[in-house]
């Protein structure tokens, strides 16, 4: 189900139905009914209690537009939800439904299922995206083109190179995620079990088993580490998505036009501009990005949470952590896009790298001259008189008489010759992706 | 329309529809009508087109869900609504669709739209919170409590005065609303109307004038101070509506409860707990504005917009900017309830205001023996044998022999005494809010 | 002085020395003394006392490194400051130093003093920066170059309606930071000036007075808003900064060289590339504008502040504050030095404007054909024939037998002939710069 | 040195002096010399020249002043130092000073040995804080309180599973700053290390162990995870600095009372008024927090660095970076402080919990009546009637004539006998943090 009329751009791809309410709703449910399971396996509740709540989590059952109208002045979904289930749930076995939880235990619990759930697409996505420029590196590791920092061309690297810094940061990100804890909820009213006696720690490694999630230490309804770590890691995905589109974005620039996205019909076409092929999914994918840093920071704000359970800072991260969820797997969708359907040209590479008549190649004939402020000076003369002149570097070099040959001069200006260990370094982050993807 | 789970605290009042999709999708289409109109105005389209135009733009022609889908690959929903909109219009007049437009001109005139009929209630709202503030100010200018700094007691304030603050602070948030400027956008592809020759600019302002929004100096696609404006104004009124419901959660504690929010069947009740009554209005409001300064950020961030349309920044913009007038709009309706409702307990604030011994009166009686170092020295060594023995202050000072008579020792002692300037500060709040209110 | 090893990008210009330790000792100095004045003019204290307080009050009588050391313990540094102010005066003038105010009035009141400085060579760069776009939309309204959106080449402008959009933009950050309020805040321990008595509210106006500063409608000790709207005017005018460092930055890659920085010794060498001239100034404004959204969200997180006076959100401001200002100042400062030394080539963006063999000018064909979908259809036909055989659109388009002549063809490929209003939108921006110049 | 005057706030303890201008001074200077050590040991420079460099390495021999005053117009202060640096070298080694690199290379592996040493004091202090709760959760296992959720008081909790969540939450935050990566840079003008022939990434491993920093994949000048990783570290840890401070201030207030700074001389004291006891180091750590989560969003937006170094957001990060690494530091240092002299009141602990007339064991209540709906719809009324009366919930339980005798009615008003697990929390808690202070 689309959400808004900005879901083409935002809630691409397989992470957004889960967090949608449907998504939510199945969650809660879910909780619910491992609960009763829980309890009942510890003797807390007779199996045909059980039995009969999770038989009435069924989501199909539960009307969300009515359950959102009922939470605002409740204070949350599970107050209503959790009336509505003890409907469902024949009279004898009602008091059973939510044994011992607070609203708050089904809810955090809801948001790990939900993030877990969420991740999966997600990650598959990064994987389809460093298997990309995993190839990316290979089939360009001798792909010359411009060094650019500061937005100027500097010295020569390769289009596999670039592939393989993209490859390596997501590899940190995708660590991140895969090790991220989401441990269940389960503490009652105030964090003591109370409501179960002395045995309501019990519940806890068989609600996290029944769930597959993990086990806390004690119930952390306002130590919120597990939430902020997961918004960090999501943070930190999407600023290395975002960095990756940014690349795309500056090649596909008509004056640059190194690469290109692949093309669709009606896909990134203008509304007034014919010729326009617009670079949609890194567009798209900045977009999202974009809006990650401020709900990381609103998660990491809203930390402070006073005393047992908060007031405010904790029901901010209900849908602060749908949106990261969502943007950052449509961000990751969209670049799955991009990067698998890349279109790179290799001989527009080497001809902007020609661009300004070898100047990038100046650090290399300091090197050939043996470097050191003497050879630096020199070269930084012939520089200045190419671009002054409007002449190759070559030829300001001969005139400047500086002391090397001719055949050394061309030596020092192929860029294929001044890529240090390039190669090395592409080897070197294909065998530490080979490695993750075999499992370490 | 309920947008999600959660929406019960977050889509509360009238702000929420006007920026759900069919709000969009309505103000898109009265864009796409008013640029008819105004162009038909000016003879560069043929009267009957603009009329087919205007009766094509009926919101219930055109399907949310696949606009939106579509509205992906081609980077924005205008590209498909345009499309759909010709199919609607007979072929002679397609033409005259859309003309000179690009897709940003529709999604920026429509966001403006969208703002200011998102904008309406919610001002009507703080206007109905600033006049419960000024009853408050005025039925409460000699109800004595403890002003709070720090979290600790200070010297004692009134209710009135708290409330007149609170209506100041609201007074300024509601000039930056009203005072925003909205303009259309009208630019074209690149911001010079070249599609209409010379004159496109002489559309500009009928397209104003058909949808009461602003002329700009010229196309705005990458200067972003109208949305940069419009983020801070909602900002900073959350900002304050947060510090309302800071203080009425903090009044409404166990150990305070000196104020308590309006109660209602479902409202603010336990899933666990029967005698809870949570302030669920204030908790509802900080949720919303712990959101907001990050959405804020993500706007200014995003004003670094390349050339004459931007990759990633502009688009960012849609959800965020929906999401702040939804908040914003949210907390001004939770805010709305708990002041036209709140209960306000004198007893209990001046129980609590001689919860101390009258430590708060502490700076009176440094005052009333002539203020200055010597007379602090002498109060602050009568606080210290108060706090250590556990006697009322008043007991202190006699055994401290300080130079006041036992009256002048009840004197200084008399909260009500101690009020300064309260009541005139009160005074000028209510004038300038009735100054506001009858129009300046 | 400088303040760390990075102040040489983050602190240049003037308003940076204004938000130093010196700068903010100097301030609360100064509102000490203004406040010795009101009162003695109000009759509240001996002209002596005045006369002896004012004395004192001068800055290089103080240990800022000491008052920065007890400040941390006693929570601000106020407090220390007023305990050596007493040392400074004479015994028996000690007790009317500080009278009635809390640290938070000196702090506060400070504050806005610093703002004030620190934003008169702020808005005195800006100024300067307008009148640089103003010369340049005045001298390049016809210089044609390529409009770009989504970083493609779409239709043509000129530089100078791109110099005429900065220049609008900033015109409104220069009137938001103009209209600013700055209040005096005096309300003693909690807003009452209980310890004047009944007289307290009368300083306020003459304390204003003396500071050059706005009477506020009362203490606004958690009302925040004259901070949010500081901080978001900074925030504002950062993001326009950021926009114009943005285009410059895309504007002189080595691809595009459309523009270029002006050129010092030493600025913007590489120190491993000879050969390169960074844009070093819209880098830096760039680096100092993405520190801005960050700070101006803690701000307005931070306006959710208990009761009478806050522990915590308060405090926070104060390096908050210093750092916008700072960061904003020094923005503004090196973007006045590349706005006043830009060196625009004319050549090269008509030059780059050619790099598609026409394709920027296919709307135009399309709108020669007559518009609508028809004509669209056909120009789409013809783009996609050049691109795909490499070849002009002007023989595409006499390919695909295009029904206009070749002079219509040619007609409708010149970029001059398509330039809209571009230069009644220019005069427009240029007659709403000098309407602000001469005064409004 | 004390940079501003409100370092007695953000800049207390160890981790400041680490980001200061000198901080940053010898962490560049000894990459520097490590470099030059690095490749003598590969044979890449003579051992004298790395001898003669790591003897100019010494920062007195350089001015901070006029490096950060050079640095703004080079771009950064490697420049400038580099070249200062070569004045030092004998001229016969100057070539070999800063082979192969480029400043980024310097300025990154300095910024990742400034974290390395400020967050070693700052990890002291977590330990600190972390043994002080450990001791608290301990020593307070059976302190009966109450549990507050939302504001109110809920259901009786003991004050050290209150310090048992402490505990865990900076276990957690601890693990994170532990495990982080710090990796050397070292890539050259764009990340080939092309000057050194293919030889460089031999230079990296020994320039880590030199360094005692990690050795990356490949050169990350623009894959900023590192930097995020770290920030998020940071924020995290200060948003459970957060949590903690605001417990405090909350148990701090004047009508809760449960719970007190240490006292000192000159701390927490307030200019106006002489019986105030400020929680001054609750308050500076959470004026510390509240600043983080902006500086984590400014971090985190700046990742979308563009191709091989960027211009703007890598510079953006140099200072942010530092207020971090302080901040964080500072936070941990007032807390540090607040935790080891806390003073626990028991007695008003327990005193508190029975302000309400045994409300905050209705939960319980309806426990001992087997619970389920019926059970709290009865118990549910006992609690409006004892509310609405004014009488304690055990007279109003017995007038509802609820199915207990008046000794199960007195069992289960027992806060003591309704802790639930809270015991076992304790100790899992407990056991964790001797786990981790052990060794695991």
């Amino acid at each position: 189900m689309l959400m808004d009329l900005f879901s083409g751009t935002f809630a691409r791809g397989s992470t957004a139905p889960e967090v949608s309410a449907a998504g939510w709703l199945a969650a809660m449910l879910d909780v619910e009914a491992a609960l009763a399971v829980a309890q009942a396996g510890l003797g807390l509740m007779p199996p045909e209690a059980a039995a009969a709540i999770e038989d009435a989590c069924a989501p199909e059952r539960y009307d969300v537009g009515k359950l959102a109208e009922l939470a605002g002045p409740a204070g949350n979904p599970v107050i209503p939800l959790v009336a509505a289930l003890r409907e469902q749930v024949p009279p004898e076995h009602r008091k059973h439904v939510h044994r011992g939880a607070t609203s708050q235990d089904v809810n955090d619990t809801a948001a790990m299922l939900v993030a877990r759930r969420a991740l999966a697409p997600l990650i598959a996505d990064l994987d389809a995206i460093r298997d990309a420029c995993a190839a990316l590196a290979d089939a360009h590791r001798r792909t010359v083109m411009a060094g650019r920092t500061v937005g100027q061309q500097a010295v020569p690297v390769t289009f596999g190179l670039k592939a393989a810094g993209w490859l390596t940061a997501l590899g940190r990100d995708r660590a991140a995620l895969v090790g991220l804890r989401l441990p269940v909820q389960y503490g009652g009213a105030a964090g003591t079990l109370s409501a179960l006696g002395g045995r309501g720690h019990e519940v806890i490694p068989r609600l996290a088993a029944e769930l597959d999630l993990e086990e806390p230490v004690l119930p952390w309804h306002t130590d919120r580490t597990p939430v902020a770590e997961l918004a960090c890691a999501l943070g930190m995905t999407c600023g290395t998505l975002a960095k990756i589109a940014t690349d795309v974005k500056l090649l596909a620039q008509t004056e640059v036009a190194e690469a290109a996205e692949p093309a669709a019909p009606g896909r990134g076409a203008s509304s007034a501009m014919p010729h326009k092929r617009n670079p949609v999914g890194a567009m798209s994918a900045l977009a999202c990005a974009q809006r990650v840093p401020g709900l990381v920071a609103s998660v990491l704000d809203g930390m402070a949470q006073e005393h047992e359970r908060a007031a405010g800072p904790w029901q901010a991260e209900w849908e602060t952590l749908g949106d990261l969820l969502r943007l950052t797997g449509s961000a990751a969708s969209w670049m799955r896009e991009v990067l698998e359907g890349l279109r790179v040209d290799p001989e527009r590479m080497r001809a902007n790298l020609e661009l300004t008549g070898g100047l990038p190649m100046a650090e290399h004939v300091v090197a050939a001259l043996g470097g050191g402020p003497d050879a630096r000076r020199t070269v930084d003369a012939a520089c200045a008189a190419a671009v002054e002149r409007g002449v190759p570097l070559r030829e300001a070099l001969i005139e400047e008489n500086v002391a090397l040959t001719p055949e050394e001069i061309d030596a020092a200006l192929d860029p294929a010759g001044y890529l240090g260990s390039a190669e090395v370094f592409i080897d070197r982050a294909l065998a530490a992706h080979h490695h993750d993807a075999t499992g370490a």
